[in-house]
């Protein structure tokens, strides 16, 4: 197939645009991430979520560390398409890099913000380093 | 309340965030719109979304001019405090300004971009003038 589809997508002037995963399942958001047009074309090769890390200024393949890959079910682009939206199974159903499983553990309470969501794995644990 | 809450967003260069905006019961994800510090600390004291135009520069009261406001249930910031997620009631069924239910109704199919979702409600039905 061609790149006209990557072409349709909005960039922003820095080449990106957020991309939300959203539990295919559960109806979750996940997370938000960042993707560049590369970074979207190897997500629909691979069939697995891939990102542009801002902070690594390189891509990222979700998942390559953690072992927490989401596999991506469906892409949607919005009406000033310049958000993606994917659904995502998540792999061992942990997005966040705390352990938790979505991102968006902190809510606002009466002018506060709170933590309520529990870890489900410490990131000790998920990025220990192989022996 | 003090404004403590609105100096732990990590507004970015330009003082903004994505906001995502889904809906409380289906869990659908119905639009991302962008918010300054003004324009969430409105959402709060209003209990509406109310989110900054980057095209028109100003706040934007959602619904203001479609009717299709957004009743804010809950409020959540991510693991880098710099997207916020919000669960609404979205009045009248119609978030986006196509008039349909949500903005990410188009997908990506074999290559192509394809809009899946019906129109609602026409757009030149949602803004006619008031006589």
């Amino acid at each position: 197939m061609n790149d006209n589809w990557l072409s349709k997508v909005n960039w922003a002037a820095d080449g990106l645009v957020p991309a939300i995963a959203q539990d295919a399942s559960t109806g979750r958001v996940l997370m938000v991430a960042w993707m560049d047009r590369e970074a979207l074309k190897r997500t629909v090769e691979l069939g697995e979520a891939v990102y542009w890390s801002r902070s690594r200024k390189k891509l990222w393949h979700k998942g390559e560390e953690s072992g927490h890959t989401q596999r991506v079910r469906e892409i949607r682009l919005d009406c000033d398409s310049d958000v993606l939206l994917l659904q995502v199974e998540q792999d061992g159903g942990i997005a966040c890099h705390t352990g938790r499983a979505s991102c968006f553990f902190t809510r606002l309470e009466n002018g506060q913000w709170v933590e309520i969501d529990a870890v489900l794995k410490s990131p000790d644990e998920i990025y220990r380093k192989k022996s």
